[in-house]
């Protein structure tokens, strides 16, 4: 890494709190104010909330996107439930099982090439209704942006909100990126979310400048019963909460949301567009958010993540992941790519 | 409530952050970090926490007190194993029973006084070992100081390890206000902990100046087998962790932590002093920490809770709870004694 | 112990199956029958439920006692709610926390003299109602008749539905000796249970002279809903349900439940009548189901156990329980009261 | 159906208890023995899972298969590992997420065309390992004979747990019809298990013959460990074991666990051999065990379900499942395809 201040590709998790959020906590850095949620700025930020997705969602404030989605789904579950999701999701496969854990559901995977869920592939799962043999499919899960770094259309998402509530089923959303897809579409959070019937969203804040917080938006509201009492006994109720929301309250003013992702997918769509100069990198997966997924020859992986750390997506198809944040710099990206021609360059050396 | 800065007796967790913990996370806030505790700031909270507890200590950042609490007993047990705790301890009373579905385990609560655990009070609850249809005792969780304010002396602490470590059990300390408790009595953190048996320690920071953060520290560190899986399943795995780390490091640096318990507890110290002048009120609990207990004539509670609010935390018996914090000022306190003064009055002549 | 045959007071649960019950399940073992419930012993058996139950009541069978006990737990809570029930009731001490593992739910028990719950028992465990912090009370359960071998008054079971209703609780009935109760009352099995507002029953076979089987019994229909996936994710749910179908039928057929129960009511009498001519020995419990506690010189009771094997209640007062069965014989009584005046005769030897 | 005695094809659930097994049972019907599994029947059941199994293995009973996978698969995991098992697997698809709820494990499934698993359908998902956010493979399970009335042969078996304990991982087989796997193969219980590197097997009872009960069989017997306490709070620790340990005694004695299965296998091979001759009905499966599996018109499946009700294992594809058992007879059979082949003749009228 170079110097005291390192900017890398591996995780819109590695970049810190942007300025606006940070100057907003210190704003609400004022006296006392009643914990757990009963104080002003909680109802702010709710509030705000109300402006972008509707004056009858509930709004709910976790630390973390694992619990927000583990609270989402045990909101709209019971234990013998069974849960349709992308095999590539993040509840499938980054949260240590905390899904089944907690909710006690059964996770039904579907392969995907893209991350995207069809109808089709989500059709096979809906059977054995009644049957108390079976875990009864309650909850289609769907990540937008997906963890692949695409985008679900609006008409996509209707179409699986369609056929889960056909089946008296919950549409969840994790949208730890729903900013990105957003932007990515020009579309408002309310279009690509309560419109298309989704029930209930876990919104992401810490991927997207926050320094943690996550918020539960709930468009169907009869899943929110008890739910205080869930996030209590789920250890995820703030005492100092207005910290979260104080958070949230600048994320969504003054387009500060909108901002942030929009740099973050100009940044990787600069990248992608610098990576089709180079014949030995083949972007594998269309860039629509904050993602580059590329298969890479092999042998540049290594000595390239010693310059520039980053995850290997799938270790057999060589495939890796770069992602792009708010503070990701042109000169970063470029950077980058002059770090990656010289390794690629050495590496045919190398060869030779 | 007046004006725009408000400051009251309710809780510790209604004060704000410290301001040189606000610095502390605005200077970790530099360029990116690797996510998830594989950063230089977590190492340096770590190496922190090894100076005050000792070097051979395991320490892991959670949210919150009561994922620190839940964690803690969860490394320690197995679903089929009983918790002794006081009837009065957080874990009993304050988590909704997050402690129970998290471990599986049974709470076997002890009525106490003052809230502090005995051994005769404990050993009722040692016996069924080997007898299947019997939950195996296996944890005794003592809360330090103590939610009525009291604090342990070494001693009894020590007592207790003993009795545990006798039964193969394992002695939990809730921590939470630990640096009020070692403040009272002039001691090392190490001191109160390790020194005196205990395996495993919830160690608080929200209550003492941070914005959020605790810490779970094993001096048993056999304890820690699998702990990074069940923190991640247990959905407290910080994603930006650096900003929960860089606020322990503040506040383990120039005894900040005890700067803040101290001026706490003086300022209970000072509300306990100023109390004693006014029959009426009847202090019901040592005041040790930063916590002062007493009975009050039941028809003054809503009046002051209006003007000042604060927890009932008897009904019965009309006993309230008053809590200072770090940034409470003696002018707080005087004033609080003199709305106090002038509702007692009132009631005086209502009454006559 | 003596012979081939061997019959002893140590538990009822060590006797075997009536005649009458085993030749029910030969009968049923004609053929083929649908599997897990479908088939027409189970529609009899349910049947058979409502004559003594009414017509409205719904059942299901389970495999023992804990489970129906833990299920019907289930089927009334959600994992943040509470469960008050006596510090000697069976789900508190006898089941290795299985009620707490598998409900969430905490136990909050209440110190008895007699194992019965009162109103002012329960009272000070309902607070709390709609406050995040605190597992919200939700069931009260009482064991007809107690662990204690005590019974409770119609009326008694009845003040405490009604506290129970009186705040939107359920009150459930462990009646693994509910037919002892009846017998002692001389009360139908429906007076003792729906007609006083239980809402929800584990109605006991196993401790009355069935092989295994336990049924379910819901007065309180509501809470049926989704149970038949509850009982089967619960590992309850019996492929060949048909013979624990057909020993219901005949436990509830020809008054067997209450022959059987009264028969073992009556040793119990004779014993205690026996017991009370011998000054050593105290009977600690009223003797109204089938149960004798008494507290005995601590030196009989290992040389007691050697002949007759027992278990000790509590250790430190030198407590324990004698239990008959259907199947204790008057001699049986005789020869364990030769025994034990045998024993303290040798005691009282060794003592001079 | 006909007749009052009937013997359907549907399930080896629907037969009844095997008269070699009912007379056990009354044979065990003396007395009284003491409960939870400390009698003599349950020791000399035991003893005969030795000799069949090895001397080495540790036995426990438990009431039905759900719950011997369910504690088999708990005993080798914590919460946050993961089970391979294909798709097909009872603990995937028949469980009502039982395994997930119990265990807390996250269970994967593998695609397979005949219900075995291999060593190239398990390898994908052996990645991860210590990495905390990924659910740690631990097991991996298999069906012997499968869900698909196929067998695993023993070198298969032996290559999966290899690979299976080359990654630390343990290899589960559930039993449920171990015997008919191992008429097939012509070998005893120890080589289909132990012998071939299986850790844990649940060995089934109730689909051969008994009434209720099944085995978990540890080879591995660090895996016992706290089992006791598991079994207990899992509500599978029987009160009148001595019933289910004669059941097995005598399934386990003469041959008879051979007789039953190898009578059922020869049934299913007799019904294959007689469908052969129909052109419309197409095998779908090996016949290997007591299965038949086939693709049929689907307009005959009404019909014939009305005449004689059995399983339709895949909607989409009009395959059926057919099973015989130990009491199917030779006439059943052939009734049966009389019967199918009146129903096919008239929907061939139907459609002409």
């Amino acid at each position: 890494m170079r110097g005291d201040i390192w900017r890398g590709l591996a995780s819109d998790n590695h970049a810190g709190v942007h300025p606006d959020i940070m100057q907003a906590m210190a704003a609400a850095n004022q006296g006392h104010a009643v914990a757990y949620g009963e104080d002003p700025y909680t109802a702010a930020a709710v509030d705000r909330f109300r402006q972008h997705f509707g004056d009858n969602v509930e709004v709910f404030f976790v630390y973390l996107g694992t619990a927000a989605n583990v609270l989402s789904l045990q909101a709209a579950t019971e234990p013998f439930n069974a849960i349709v999701c992308a095999d590539t999701a993040h509840i499938q496969v980054d949260e240590c099982g905390a899904p089944e854990r907690h909710s006690g559901c059964k996770l039904l995977s579907v392969a995907t090439s893209d991350g995207k869920l069809t109808c089709d592939g989500i059709r096979p799962h809906l059977h054995g209704f009644g049957f108390e043999h079976h875990a009864q499919p309650r909850v289609v899960s769907i990540t937008q942006a997906t963890e692949l770094g695409t985008v679900y259309q609006p008409e996509e998402i209707r179409a699986i909100a369609d056929l889960a509530h056909a089946h008296q089923m919950v549409l969840h959303m994790d949208g730890a990126r729903l900013a990105n897809a957003a932007v990515h579409l020009g579309a408002d959070l309310r279009r690509l979310t309560g419109d298309c019937g989704v029930d209930v969203l876990s919104f992401g804040g810490t991927k997207n400048g926050m320094m943690m917080g996550e918020a539960i938006v709930f468009f169907n509201t009869a899943l929110t019963r008890n739910f205080k009492y869930r996030r209590k006994q789920g250890m995820q109720l703030a005492s100092k909460m207005r910290f979260i929301a104080a958070q949230f309250d600048a994320l969504l003013s003054n387009d500060l949301w909108r901002r942030c992702a929009g740099h973050a997918n100009r940044m990787a769509g600069l990248l992608a567009d610098e990576l089709k100069a180079l014949p030995e990198i083949r972007i594998s997966q269309k860039v629509e958010a904050n993602g580059v997924f590329a298969m890479v020859p092999p042998q540049i992986i290594a000595p390239l993540q010693a310059i520039c750390p980053f995850y290997v997506w799938n270790e057999s198809t060589s495939e890796v992941r770069w992602m792009t944040s708010f503070d990701t710099t042109e000169e970063d990206v470029r950077r980058f790519v002059a770090d990656l021609k010289k390794v690629l360059l050495s590496c045919r050396s190398n060869a030779s």
